[in-house]
This record gives structure tokens, sequence and C-alpha cells, in this order.
């Protein structure tokens, strides 16, 4: 009664629900796995998970994998199918490479190739200017930034490809916990970028896998 | 010197530089344009652009049309070629058309097939329910609402395509000018969902054009 | 001194005063209930309520019963009255729930019967079309949710009954810790419907008791 | 094709769809009005109505009355059946009177007896204890105040009936447009108040007539 | 070198230098009181002082005393010589009242009589009518508030004498820390308030006294 | 109806209720005119005037006064009684003098004598630093200032006078139509401020008055 | 009495004291003028004028020269002397020149070298690139723009002068009248840049003439 | 590939990449001070450094310094070559002195020699009229305050030298974490200040820093 997992999800949206940890008991992560593991058959995903939500699932379904940078558990039930063209996440910094492992593994699950390209910000631009090519063979591009986010602008600039932006809650002060980059991104002067809720890599995923496997 | 056309745009984007309008006098609207009319050869848009603009723009470009309600002027030079995939813009309320034509004016210019559904807003549900296969055969899906933007979060659970929210102004009060309908879209809880700047129909068009094309 | 315990609350707003814990130090908290003990009859409610508030109020009065999902501690001293009529509790999702069991519990102190309808938010609307009858045969809903808030504006366009609306403090960054899902139910398309405090699962059912027992 | 006017909402909801003027072209609106004088019976209300708004809908429909100050155009096509129950409409000072009269205009078209009690806030306190009895013996009560909103308070803490606070945006500086009464009565000390949006008599109206009616 | 004491303050403003404590580390306030004791006679005064920061004073200058609930530490050197006017602390609710406490703390130290009034919120509005001639009788009166912050706007418009309002950081959601209530204040309908910082007992305390010695 | 004057403020508060103009018609703002001169003797001072106020106020009193920069309109009824103690009124610059005139004209006809020193903002603080004495001799001090606000702790850190600081909205951009002056005043790090709402140079008079006839 | 001009302002900061014309009347300024005519010899500039200022000026001072894109008046008693190393003012949109132009007006009539470079926004970075000697040469550089306000980060990555980024409130929604582009400039993750207010041409012109001439 | 050191940074900027410490694992940090050990010659720098990230660099770098109250550390490997001028930092509190030791710290290792002038605040103007010299004689300035930041006003009014400021958190209530000093900083009525991120003491640094060496 706590919950009502939608199992239709995968058919309506093309993957399926995703268990969103915080504010749920440990039973009742335990109760929704169980629910899943005995009414559908695909893969399950746990996102921003502590570790103690990852030895919950292990205690129902023992084969959980938990990717720690990512907060994300996954019940590999069937084998990845793997897209032929890939979605890359790029990054600004080094700090913003956990939200980037949660966008990276949640395409993964999803069934897509996914190529990383991290610490590329724009106070160094030759870092960016020196990856031209892998940029613009990706199908998708996930912008993951903090600060004052502007290499969402600069990707858009060089590139035809739709970019997924987002925001992370690295900075401090003027930051604002990520409203910084948030505004940034909106308002960037380079035009077609998506954006999605400050450090929801999860999200940027769910996008970048829709359109990668159009 | 007071534009730099990027003329490489085109190749580099997919879409030629469009002249957004305010804060610009009509001498120089009319410059921007002479000078694209002789460097390039592709189709001229103007967004934002009040009566005014579109007669400085006519002067210099008879050939020019108007669209009022999207408050767009457009310069055709070369047929637009239509994708067989379309686009679908679908608005909450009546007061939103505004920004949804100027997003389905700059989606057609850009070459794609555009359909419309306006009006079917949450508060009727069934208005939006009665019209599930027009949403499930696009190809990318541009939502656009005010208010709460409750609709965003509605059409995301409705559908397996690629969404992209655009927020509008309409409202008052609460809505901030489109602060309650950008909040809401950013953390919507149905996944994958892209969002762009308040009223920024222009935006939501070159991405949905970029997703239409791949 | 440091408190003035209105006993004439329940005459004049038809439930008595509740202790609401925070910023309390667990003495001053005894020293209340005592007092209510003493001067009147009714049941006592404590509101966000920490285990040791619970075992500070159990010290004074052993037949206090803890309500830990709730956050609220109960002093049963006469048997509830319940309505015929009944109060439904809607969740957007499963994390909501702390917020409607404050706003359950406290209405049933109040003497209202009251129905519990969890986890139906709109990123799987079936969930809610599925249940329209337990929704047209409430006297009044309360509709708990968190992040965009759009399950109110969707209960409020299917139903005649009047509607109050909690905003919940779940969710992250651009949820700005429930800001987002009370502008969204502030704002919202659909009419009739009356909004509280973040998170004031409490506020929620006085006022819903208020119109239940009308 | 520019509105989908939900013909089902008197049924659903117990009051037609009511135009929302702003952000309507005027010939739309006429629009409107005609398809609703066509399709459905009952009473037609045009909410923030300017004057060139009455005009209009004049033209399609002589009948049509403008209550100047609620700024509301009223198509009577059925006598109002008025409830023995009165819904209270209470202000703080002068200013609010428009929003106020939006309310009782709202309410009265929607069938439900309406009385008045105007600029009786707490700077004065006296003007509101000395009419006590009017206050109680009402079924609902809508409370209307701008600057800081305490008299929804003050109300709350005088009466068991429930309470409907409409923030207005009368006052300057840190009243920031109606912000600083919605937090005063979002946060208000007495329970059991439902607020709406700034400025928004409209809603208020919705609500209290729905448990006017109860 | 990392404090510069302001040895004049007492001639220019009537009152000495206060240590606030936060930021500072405990060698740095056991230093800044050894220099007041070397330097000057007047009682001294640490604010925002948790028990380190009292056992670090205590340490250099044993008769030290401890105000806990008011967070502040008194090193009482001169008798206080005390007001034939008195100034009131009144507070809406038991949770206000340490900042009360610090308000009332430094008055007194500042040689002023204070009396107090607690619990007296707007919700139970006889609380506050009952108690109109020790209002009347004060010269200056200090209202703390948090919430809604509605106590400020009463009390004022009862009474003739200058008033000193602090909004607390009591309440949650759309209190904002405070914010709600520090509008309220800034926009009372009642004239004649003067509004200090969140939870600033002290400074209330500075404005209260001087007004009081004149 | 639209108005009950509040007749006995006087007696409770020390000055009669003034007449905000703004959201008021000329015919209301007439009727309360007509209404004072009837039912009682004192002065009338109606605030935020526009000349078109002074004009519908003349029409029925016809020696109502308009004092222009300070948007005021006085019926003089009977002489002022001034005080001996005088208000020291500082602005910061040139454009902050109509709110300064706001207070001065309030606190004028409220019966308090009044001192003007303005444009002497902290970018050339020898402009304050040369009129020491003029500060040190009022009884109570308003200080009016935009942009950033730094002259109310100036003037605080050089006075042991009671301090009634009015942020105005003069500056642009990061002033935010008077925050960041009024956030500048709540967090003097001079003590012993009371602050009002943002231009409110009415309220300052209103309580420098209350302090000036103590 | 309504302005006390600050004559020693060049001596102390090596500039006059600048007119700033909003909120002055024509009178106001006229007087400001003459008094600096009669006790000052350097040049007069007044910020912020609309053509009615120019014409004032003009009427006491005939050699007024009116700047009108940079909305800056000028009366030049004294040859600009103008300095070997150069400012270089730079801007990302056209729209955006109004501002530079402000800067570039301010900083000549305090004697410097300007160039300038405008429209090298970074959604076409190849303008930027293709410019970089004139950056390299320059000794300080002031870099103007609205939205998201990357373009400061780009040239902060790419040069090794002082950095003096001016925020523009060029932009809609989200840009929120500058706050974007000023948070982008504030979290920028290029260090060394210096920000002043929205739309401070002025400002940036009075901080980057003190670099230049050190 | 979690870090791709810009080894060019000196050669463009001045001085080499900077660590900033939060949000990077400690191997994270480990693996980057071996990188540069090995690929660069200059000085290293680790900023916002805990203990356990001091200790993290020393086991790789034994001669790493730990500044504690800066949270800076230094692997110290040329000689610092001090500047002839000298970069002045001034602080308005004790409790901003670890942001200003930041700035010191980095202003140091770039090579410049630095002056300290702390807890010279306006509340005691005279503390910083008594050091005029040292400021006149600096060859830029950084001003680090919190609360409402008029330090920044009042030195920026003194001196006609480059101005650095830097709001601190330090402050509570309407400080807002720093917003109330950075808003005042922003809109300081003496112009030529530069403001950077709240509690920036590092970029202050190397803004000032390029300014020194000019
Ligand atoms: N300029 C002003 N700023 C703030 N409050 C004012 C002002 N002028 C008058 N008032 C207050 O507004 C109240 C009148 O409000 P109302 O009932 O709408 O006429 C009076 O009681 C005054 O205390
Ligand atoms: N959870 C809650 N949220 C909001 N208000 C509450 C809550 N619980 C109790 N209250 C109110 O808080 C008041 C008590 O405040 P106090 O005087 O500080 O004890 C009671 O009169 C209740 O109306
Ligand atoms: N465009 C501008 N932006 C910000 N400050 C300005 C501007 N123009 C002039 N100022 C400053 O405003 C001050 C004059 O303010 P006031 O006393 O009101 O005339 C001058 O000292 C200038 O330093
Ligand atoms: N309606 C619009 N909303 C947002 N950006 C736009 C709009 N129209 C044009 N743009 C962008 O604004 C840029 C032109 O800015 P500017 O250099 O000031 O002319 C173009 O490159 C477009 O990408
Ligand atoms: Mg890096
Ligand atoms: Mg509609
Ligand atoms: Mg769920
Ligand atoms: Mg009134
Ligand atoms: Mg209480
Ligand atoms: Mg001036
Ligand atoms: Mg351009
Ligand atoms: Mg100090």
């Amino acid at each position: 009664t706590y919950a009502k997992v939608d199992h239709h999800r995968e058919l309506r949206n093309g993957y399926p629900e995703v268990i969103y940890s915080p504010g749920k008991s440990l039973d009742q992560i335990k109760g929704i796995v169980q629910n899943m593991m005995e009414r559908s058959t695909g893969n399950i995903l746990a996102s921003r998970a502590e570790r103690d939500v990852f030895e919950a699932i292990k205690s129902v379904s023992p084969d959980a994998i938990y990717y720690e940078e990512a907060r994300s558990v996954v019940v590999k039930r069937v084998e990845y199918k793997t897209t032929e063209d890939y979605i890359l996440v790029v990054t600004a910094g080094t700090a913003d490479i956990p939200v980037a492992e949660e966008a990276a593994i949640t395409a993964e699950v999803m069934g897509n190739q996914v190529k990383r390209l991290y610490d590329v910000g724009v106070a160094g631009i030759h870092r960016l200017l020196g990856n031209v090519p892998i940029i613009n063979h990706a199908k998708v591009i996930i912008v993951v930034a903090g600060m004052e986010g502007a290499l969402a602008s600069v990707v858009g600039g060089l590139s035809d490809k739709p970019i997924v932006a987002v925001p992370t809650s690295i900075g401090y002060g003027a930051s604002f916990g990520g409203i910084s980059a948030l505004l940034g991104m909106l308002t960037s002067c380079a035009s077609g970028i998506g954006v999605v809720n400050i450090d929801n890599g999860f999200g940027a995923a769910c996008l970048a896998s829709k359109i990668n496997k159009l």
C-alpha cells in the first residue's frame, strides 16, 4: 500500500520505473524490489542510493551491483543490448564526475553505448577544442557542469547534436547550490539545449536514451 | 562592427544564426539582414519582432513575411524541405499559443513538419486523453504551459518520445513571470524532459529540430 | 510562564491547542502536557515529535501512543467519535507518506473518518484514474505531493470536492525544499484548491476537519 | 482550434469553465463566448476583464453585465439560486476591495449568498472585534489582505469555520507584490487556513463555494 | 592583531563593544576578554555563546555567568543601575523565548528594567487583550515572533509606544528561516515599528535601551 | 462601507489614521476626508498622493496643501505644536530626498521639530564627518539611503541616539528595488538600528515621532 | 542643499564626481553642473542621461556633447590626455553595446585609450579565437555580456590580464534582468575576474581606469 | 581520466592551476599532485583544504605546509619572488580573517608582498581613519567583509587604488550566507570596486596579483 509500482512504464516510456531511494525506509525499498522481481523481468535500478540501500537490496537480490561514485544500485537480469550510436557525457571538472557517472550508468542500464570526456571546462578551453571529433560523432551529448555552467554554451556552439545540460551543485557562495549553473544553462546564448534539474544525472540519461534510440 | 554575423553556424549547428530583435536598433537589424542576404543563401529569421522590425526588414527584403502571433519575420529564400516525421507542439491553454507559434514557425523554417494540439491543459484531462494517437506518433513533443506547468508531467508520463518543455510567463501572482512553471518542469516526476528558458519557443524548436532530423 | 495554554481553543476553533514540539525543551513539553491534563479533558496531540519527546510525554502520561511515521504523540483520553463522511488523503509518492500520515493521524484524533490512497502520482496516471470512485465519494480531499506537485491539479480537475493541497519538501535541486510544489499548487490551473505550508500535514487536517464536520 | 472549451466542467467540478481574459485576443474571447452560448446553458463568467473585453462580449451577448470594480463580466442566462448559508468576505483595507469583489461576484454567480465586511484590518482591531457575530454565523470565510496579511491569523484564531485566505498585491517595497502576505498566510500560527494565489479572488470563491454547498 | 577592540564605543554609543562569538576561536575570545579587562571597566557581554565559549571566558574571568537559554555570557564588573521605566519583551510562542531572553539579558546588562510577557500569540488573542495594562505602561516594547509575525501588527495597533520587532527563525517550510516573519513586520499595517535582523535579540535590546534612556 | 475610519487611532497611537492613497478611487478618498472632517478635529494627511489626489481633496477641503516632492497632502486644521527636541533626517544622495521629505513632512504634521542633512553619503565621508554636532544633538535620527545603504552603519557607529533606517529603491541592477539597502541596514555591524520598509518615509516618521515625544 | 558636490573626489579617487542622472530633477542637475563649472576645472560627466538631461545641461553649458548610445553627457573642458596602454571593451552580442559604450566613453573621459571588440559571444567561439592578439595586448579587459555571461569565463581562461566583468540585463525569462549573467560571472571557473553591478558600464570604467593608470 | 591538469595555465594566466579540494576524493587529489610534480616545476597550492587533504598531499609530497586558518596547502618548490609593491588585505571583523588569510597566502604563493589590516569595520570608523597611510601606499586593496559589507564603500571613497571586494558569509538571518554583503558591494556608492564570489579569498588574490604585477 505504500507503493503502487508502475509496471507498464517500460511499455509506455521505454524504460521501467526506477526506485528513487531518499525518503523511503529500507523495508519499503526491499518490498518494492521484491515486487519488481516477481511482477516484471527488466533490469532494476535504484538511484541516489547510499551503501545501506545497496545492502538492503542485496539481501533480497544477491546479484545487485553497487556503483559507488554514481550512487546507483543495479540488479542486472537481462544482458544490456548496446546501441551503435553513443551518448557522450562531458564534465567541466573532476568534482562533477559523480553526477556524470549517475548519467552514464543509467544510460548503460537502459541499453546505450556511452563515452566519457571529463574535466574539460572552459577555463582551459584547449582541453575541449582538442576533443572535437569525439563530440561531433556522438548522437547526443550530456554536458555536466557546476559553478557558472559555461561549458554547455561552448559545446552548444560547436556541435549540431542535441545537448542535454545538467547543472551541478558544485561551487559555493553565489553558486547557490547549483542555481547559478542552472540559470546559465537556461539562458545560454547557444540554442538547442535542454536542461534538467540540478544534479539530475538520472533524468539526463532518460532524455538522452530516448533520443539515442530514435 | 556592431555585429559579427556567424555565417558558419549552419555548417556547425545545422541552422543559420537567427536575429534576436530586442535591444537592436532598426538600422542594426537592416544591416544584419543585408549582410546575410549578401553572404549566405539560407532562409532568414528574426525572432521577437514587433511590427516595426518587420517593416524595417521588408524595406531591404520585400518578400519578408510577418507571423504576427509568433512575433517572427521570415525571409524565405529557399523552399522548406519538410521532414516525414513530425514535431508535435502542445499547449495547456489559449494564452500559451504565441509561444507555441514561435516554436512552430521556427521549426517549419528549419524544415520540419509540425502538428499543433492546443488548449489541452490538465484541468480538463479528457481533452488530452482523447488525443493519445497524435501524441504517440510524433517523433518529439514540445509542451508549452504556464501557471504550474503540470501538462509536461502528464504528457511525459504518457509517452516514450523526447519532450521539450517550455514554461510560459502566463499567470499572475505566484506564477512569478513563469518561474512557477519553470520549476515545475525541472522537478517533474516524469523523467526525460528537457527544459528551455521561459517563453523560449525559439530554443525549443532548435532542440526539437535537431532531434527530429536524427 | 513559558506557556499560556489556550484552553478555550476547542470552544472557539473546534479542536484543542496542539503542542508543536520543535524549539521547546523536554521540560517545557512535560509542563504543558501536565497543565493540559489538569485543566482540560480532550485528547492531547504533540506534532513534529521525535522519540525523546514521546518518552518525555509518556513519563507524565503513561498512555501516550507514538505514531512514528507521522512523528505524532497522542494522549487518548476520550474515545474518537468518527464522522460518517470521510476525508481522503492522497499522495503522489511513497516518500510523501510521513506528511500524509501526520495529516491522517491528526484528522483521526479530531474525530474524522479517514481513507488513504498513496503513491498515485501523475507519472503513471492510470494509478489515479483507476481510483475515481474513492475520490468522488470523499467529502474533502487532502493531496500531498512534492517535486512539481502536479497531482493537485489533476485531482482538482477530476473532482467537485474541496481540495486541501500540501506541498512536501521531497525532491532536490530546483525543488528548493518544497517551493516548487508550493508554487505549483498555488498557481494550479484547476481552481478551488486551498494550499497550506510545506510539509504541514497538521494544518491540512485542521482545515479538512473543519470542512468535513460542516 | 485555439480553445477546447471544457463543457463537462460543470458536471465534474460543480461550476462551468470560466474565461480568464488576459493573453486572449478579443476575437478569441468572442469565439469562446459564442461557443458556450451554443453548446451549454449555464451562466458565463469572464474574469480579469478590462472594459474592452466587456464590449467584445456584449457585442455577441447583449445582456452581458460589467462589474467594474471586480473586473468581471457576467452573462446571466439562468436565475442565481442562492444558498441559505452565506460566505463572508472580509478585507483588511479599502484597497483590497477589488479582489474581494472578484470573489464576491464569482461566488454569487455560482449561486451562493455572500456577505461583505470590509476595512477591518488589525491596525485597529476593535473594528474586527465589534463584528464577531457576522463572522461566527458564516459557513465559510474568505479573508482578503495585503501588506503582512495578519488579518487571516486573527480571524483564524477567533473562528471555527474554514477560512480561505487571499493575499493581495497591495503594498510596496518588501510587500514584493503580495509575497509578504502570501508567506504570512501560509505560515499563520492559526491553523485551518487554506491559501490561494495572490489576488486570486476567483479561486477563493471556487473553493468557498464548494465548501458552502456541502 | 586579530582584533582592534573599540574601547571608545561606550562613550560614542552608550554601551561597550559586545563580543559576537561565532567565527572566533576560543583563543581569540579569551584574548579579547583579557584586553577588555585590562583596558576598560564596564560589564562584558559575549553573545551567541555556546557552553565552550562560556568555559573559555570563565578561565580568564572566573565571575563569568552563563545565561544558557539566552546563549549569553556576562562578566559583571559594575552593579547594574536599573531604569525606572521598563522595556517590555513580548513573545508570540514558547519557542521564541531564547531570542527574547537574549534581548532581556542584554537590556539588563545595559542597565534597564525589563518585564517579560511570553506566549501571547494572535492565534489566541485573548491572551494579549488580557494584558493591555502592562503593555501600555512600558516605555518601549520589543515584540519577538516567528512564523508570520502578526503579533507585531496587533501590538502596534494597540499601543502608542515605540515598538522594536524581532522576527525569529521559528517555523518551517514557507517560514524560510524567518523571512516570512521579517517581511510581515516590515510591511505591517500598523506603523511606527522598527525591525531588526532575524533572531537579533541583541540588536533589539541596543535600540530599546537607547530609547528607554532618553 | 468601503472604509471604517479608525477615529480612535489618535487616542491609542498618538496620531490619527493617515490615508494611504494608492489603490483607492478619488471618490473613496474624498469620502474618507469628508468623514474625517465631520468626525474628528486633527490634521489630515494623505500619503503617496499624486496631483489628482490633491485636487480631489482640495475639492472637499479647500485649505489642503500639496507637498509635491514628498507626495503628501496636508489639511492643516490645528496649529502644529513643535517639540523642542528635533528629529534629524539624513540622506545619502540627492535622489533619496523624496523619501526623506515624506518623512520630514509627516513628522512635522505630527508636531515635531525636524532638521535636514542631505547628500552626505559615504563615498565622500568628509561630508558626514563635518556634520557631527547636528547629528549628536538630535534626539532621534532618520537615515535614508539607497544602493548599499552603508550610511546607516556609519551614522550608527558615530552616535548614541536611536536610529531609524529607511532603505530606498534608488539604484539599479543588484539594488533590486531597495532590497540591497534593506538587507544592508538589517545586517548592519552597528547595532541599535530599527529598519522600516523600503521607501517608507511615513513609517519612519511615525516611529521617530513616538520616540521624540517620550 | 539638495547636493553636496564632492569637489575633492578627483584628489582622493583620481577622477571627479560624476552626476548620476536618474531621480534628480532637471533643475537639480542644472544646479549641480553650474556648481561644478564654478568650483572645479575638470571634465564633467553625467551618466544614465536621457535626451532631456542633455538639453538641460546644454542650456547651462553649451559645449555639452551627447553620446546617445552610451546615454552619457560630457562637458569637455580640458583636452583628454590619452594613455599609451589601452583598455579593451569586449561584448558578447550587439544588444550589449549600450553598456559597453557607457564604459568606453567614461574611460575616454578619464583619459584612457580604449579599443572595442563587439559581438564575439561564445555561441560562435571562432569570432573570439580569431582576436587573441588584441586581447593579449590590452592592459585590462572589460567584458560585457548578458544572458549566461559565459564570455567572461572564456576570456578569463585565455588571458593573464585583469578582467572587469559587467553583466547586462539583456535576455528574458530566467535571465531575471541580469541576475543570471551576474551569478555566472561571480562563480566563473576562471579566476581573477572582478564583477561590477548589472549594466554598470560606468563603474567598470572607473575600476579599469584605476588599473590602466598604475 | 578524472582530471586533465591544465599545465599551460601559468603561461596563459600568469599562475598555475590551483587544486580546489571540495568534491574530490583524497586519491584524486594525490593523483593530481603527483601529476603536477612530474609535469611542472612551479609551486603547488590546494585551496579549501581540510586537514585530511593536507595529510594526503603530505604523503606524496613531504614538504607540504598547511596554513590552517587559510585552509590552504602549499608545496613550495621554488622560492617566492616578492614584489616591491604590496597588496593590502583589510577585514571588517575578526571572523572575516580566515577568508582574508586565504587571500593573503594565495597572493604570497603567487609572489606578491602582502600587508594585513584586520578588524577595522565601520562601526568604529576611527580604526580605519587612523590607518590611511597604509591604505594609500598599497598598489591594490582587498577588502574582506561580511554582514552588510559597508567597509568596501568607505575604503572605496577614501582611496584611488583598485579595490577587490570579498563578501563573506559571516552573519546570520538576513545576511543570507553572504548575499547581503555581496549585494552591498555590487551596489556600492563608491565606484571602482570589483567584486568576487562570497568567501572567495582565492579569486580576490588572483585578481589582485594580476594588478599588482602590472
Ligand atoms: N505611505 C504609507 N506607507 C505605509 N503605510 C501607510 C502609508 N500611508 C498610510 N499608511 C497606513 O495605511 C493605513 C490605511 O490603509 P487602508 O485601510 O487601505 O486605507 C493607515 O492606517 C496607515 O497606518
Ligand atoms: N505541525 C505543526 N505545524 C504548524 N503549526 C502547528 C503544528 N503543531 C502545532 N501547531 C500550532 O502551533 C501552536 C503552538 O505554538 P507554541 O505557542 O510555540 O506552542 C499551536 O496553537 C498550533 O496551532
Ligand atoms: N551610471 C552610474 N552607475 C553607478 N553609479 C554612478 C553612475 N553615475 C554616477 N554614479 C555615482 O553616483 C554618485 C552621485 O550620486 P548622487 O549623490 O545621488 O548624485 C557619484 O558620486 C558617482 O560616483
Ligand atoms: N527568441 C530567442 N530566444 C533566445 N535566443 C535567441 C532568440 N532569437 C535568437 N536568439 C539567439 O540570439 C543570438 C543573437 O544574439 P545577438 O548577437 O545579440 O544578435 C543568435 O545567435 C540566436 O542563437
Ligand atoms: Mg579540473
Ligand atoms: Mg483553455
Ligand atoms: Mg512511487
Ligand atoms: Mg482602512
Ligand atoms: Mg503557545
Ligand atoms: Mg550626491
Ligand atoms: Mg550577435
Ligand atoms: Mg571586531
